[in-house]
């Protein structure tokens, strides 16, 4: 921590917050020129208030010098963290894509949907079981048995599962059912949850919060990190702005950011953000091309009469002509997309 | 729901949207101008998502007409509802000031604050037992043992408690011991919690999310009510925004929108927003100057030594003086602050 | 500024970021802990570019330790800066109310509002000539002829005259007929008006910019008093958030945040920010209880056919009933209204 | 504009509502349905203020229907407007780069960069004699000699000039030496000057304003327009968000929704929203393949010796590198690199 004097302040007020800091278990460097004095305070205390100093008096400005995450830093791992999950690795030289339906409804949509991913440079399915959402009156879900349909046509055409837990109570049944637990925006910073998901031993996907700052989003992984587990994905969706055209604003600024605070691996999902299918498809593009190392994508085998967010989910043939684009970018980054193999 | 169709709309296209609302369970009346039509679709459908029409041919805009929250607005409900706790009315003609610490630390912090602010205009004790924290390294509060000796406190003063329940696990100890539940920031679009505090017979205090929407905000409400409990209070505590010099920014402004929308009653928690106890006084006098129908403070006997949020409690005396100037202005709107009668 | 090494970094790396600060000017006092090392570099360089030393390798991160202003910051001036425009003091002990219309639409108009608004507790007439409007199409004010009869208007009733320019082109003309020279929100970074402005021998009101930082703000005051006009007025009107539900969200936290870091006024536009005339009022009586030096308050005699602005327009009476509000809430923080008297 | 009664409006009202359009000059469709009546209000009236409506008694809620502005829109002019330079088109297959310093310093650094990115896949050189400083002590440019030296050193490389204009008193002399006039974000909405560009016959580009809606940046766009420049191109280039870390938010979703709205074309200027040179390489590279005609890129032959907005500036072999990128990703969208020949 780095504690600035203001102009003029007297040398009883800059010893009583030498004083302060050594109470507080700090050591103290100190640095006076001819206008100012700077205080350097040494110490490993991350959850530190740097307001208990910035109110003394003669104090100017005070600033943290250390991020308040650990485990999920580029200082504490400086390779990135690779996720394997059966075989298919996240954050390494492949693109890694998830693709499936926003809900899961019946037998014949998710399997239908499995079959055009998996043809089509998909490794994972997505789909929810659980669905948060804004309104009570909306479809909420079909809980377990979904989660049973979505693993069977996983099973079926060679995918992995990715799919949501809400709340601690369903971990245990996702945990069954899934290769990777998803954790949605709106509970971005449930830590009752994400201190259970870091007990676990599958890999969590982190979407970041709507209103999250970079800072949060880590601090975030860092709760599940702390309890164990390190598999964590992050996953940008979009954050609030002013701007009405669109659901929110897609953030791809924070891949190369993330990307230098961090280790963990970095995915993006474009359908939550913009919201209408013909904008996802350049989203997605320009997500690859800016460096993420994947990207969660809704699609429906028939979108008008999906039950949740049809409105965003790609068409089949919407999905392969991006899939085929996503190829050509991820050459000019020097990048593949990981494909299941048909013989 | 009105749908515009564009200018040049073709006689197929409105005749294709006409069908696909028809088939959503839309009556709709048709308006044709020499330019436009405009097309009103009537049916109660809170949950329909009219992204499915504004991707059809030829359609300009589509808006919502009614809201999409019932039990929460106004139009169910003309007058203000009334939450009445032990005697004391929240919404009503008198300011409610809940005033404690943030954290429950020991007995004789919680019985010290208890018996400040129960002289000095508060009827209610909050204070947190189970503390929601950025970081995961931080002080996660007491637990149990925290709710018993601020209950205990409560009690010998003559004062009612309000603390937060932050997962499902924590909603049957915190009912036993609290008067209402509270709800935090981060948690507000927790509907797994949500709905089970719809189903208990206290009230819920519903802190607005740092991202939140007044829309939102309501559908949050909304989650609540449509499971049978009726007794919400919304307490407003700072919005995201770009300002870097404040944590958040009180929106103030959102009181009578609030007021104007719904018949719940509204607070204002300003120690959160702005989180410099100096700045914390202006902008309590300011939340009572705007309508707001109570106060949520926080205060603490020494707040250099406080485990948390220490730099946003006020001083005994900074309070009393602020009780003070919050009569004076209840005056000027006509209100007047609810107090413990001290024989 | 602060130069914050990271964890682990070389001798010569620290050496070679000491040598280019010194390259830039800069006085480098090093401070060295167990685990990292703290240069602080002192020197008056303001404008200097901190990312020069943030790119440099081994840096974690750059803090500036001033300001960036110098004639606007309290730390240049203790006391308060009280502007006086024709025997009445803005930022004193006094509350200063500024009242018109929107936009001056003729003599009788503006006559009418002088006559109510001087005898109910305001000391300017405010009103437009030249009006920034976001549609080409919208009524773009009287210009020449609306100055006249606002001069005219104001003399007849003892009140002085606010009114805004919108370009260098203008200033010669509302220097001859205003009081005070208002700069809007979408001028606030009008860098070339600003200069023009320090200039001139009459008082400057700033508003804030929608997209504007407090930090911002007061680097376009300083524009204005590096030029030699130190009497600058500061005025917050509302910033851009992600609510709907307002136009803008009036940012009153501003105020004590401003009067913490700076010496000069600042007076509070509630009108543009809520755009609503029945929660202007509420927002006005915040701005006082907050802490605010004056009001910009618009009033018409007959909103509904105000040829701008008419829906965030004051009727006569409300705006007198908001006057015996804010005299109440005045008293609460030891002020009063400066009123003019009537013999 | 399309009325939504309150459930339960009178008769009465719904009159009230009827006649008062009437009276604005609109012609009204009615259209009751068992709970609500809905008023469909026919007539191009672009800047009504439709808080008129909304203030009535019995109005639930006010759509407008048509967009404020005219000339920029996809309903005035279907196909893509192309705006062509000295035989270059902007808005066409091609894309477009402009490259070139934040500021111009001295003959030779301006007449090494306009070699290097001539060579390079750039048509325009860009870079500011007139600069927008937030701080009045930052270097401001050099006026007339930095332009001549511009216009000198593009000519020499066979490129264009696009310079910006501050104020209205600079137009005259940007008119002489540049091809396209620059429009800085701060001066989005500085209506005269914008007015003042629509009577030139050279294009401009219109920068998004940190903090302007998309509806407002084409608002302004039809400030030009409406005076008879139809040859608008705009430039994204970031917006104002909560996150920290970035200077600003580059919003790559305007693309795809600009492209929907409007004929004009849109580019991206990369380099401000992110402010940190690794990480503007990315953020180009998505602007392409997120459908971006074109590409304002900041390169220096010394960044770390520039006078303004070194930081952000690119290496020259980085601009080259970014360049072969930017090939490749063109190819993915079925697009390519307008690039000079060199014999």
């Amino acid at each position: 921590m780095v504690v600035v004097m203001e102009v003029g302040a007297s040398e009883n007020q800059i010893e009583a917050v030498i004083e302060q800091l050594n109470n507080h278990g700090f050591d103290v460097h100190r640095s006076s020129g001819s206008r100012q004095t700077v205080l350097g305070a040494i110490g490993v205390r991350p959850e530190f208030d740097q307001r208990h100093i910035r109110l003394l008096d003669g104090v100017a400005e005070v600033h943290r010098v250390t991020e308040p995450y650990k485990f999920a830093s580029r200082a504490w791992k400086k390779d990135n963290t690779i996720v394997t999950v059966k075989g298919v690795d996240i954050g390494g030289e492949e693109i890694v894509v998830m693709a499936g339906p926003c809900a899961i409804e019946d037998e014949e949509q998710i399997d239908k949907t499995a079959a055009h991913v998996a043809k089509n440079g998909a490794t994972f399915l997505r789909g929810g079981a659980f669905k948060p959402r804004s309104s009570p009156y909306s479809f909420q879900g079909l809980g377990l048995p979904g989660l049973k349909m979505m693993r069977g046509a996983a099973d079926r055409h060679g995918l992995r599962v990715i799919t949501e837990a809400m709340d601690i109570s369903q971990i245990e049944v996702v945990y069954e059912y899934a290769d990777i637990i998803q954790i949605g925006a709106r509970n971005m910073q449930n830590f009752p949850l994400l201190k259970e998901l870091g007990k676990i031993d599958k890999p969590v996907l982190l979407k970041r919060g709507l209103m999250a700052t970079i800072e949060e989003w880590l601090m975030s992984a860092e709760y599940v990190m702390a309890e164990g587990n390190l598999d964590v994905v992050l996953c940008e969706r979009g954050i609030r702005t002013f701007e009405p055209s669109t659901r929110n604003t897609l953030d791809l600024s924070a891949i190369p950011v993330v990307k230098a605070k961090s280790h963990l691996p970095v995915i993006v999902d474009p359908s939550h953000g913009i919201g209408i299918r013909n904008k996802v498809v350049p989203m997605a593009r320009a997500a690859i091309a800016a460096g993420a190392d994947g990207l969660l994508i809704e699609t429906h085998p028939d979108p008008e009469s999906a039950k949740s967010d049809g409105p965003q989910s790609l068409y089949f043939d919407q999905y392969s002509e991006l899939m085929r684009q996503i190829r050509l970018i991820a050459r000019a980054v020097d990048r593949s997309v990981n494909s299941i193999l048909v013989a």
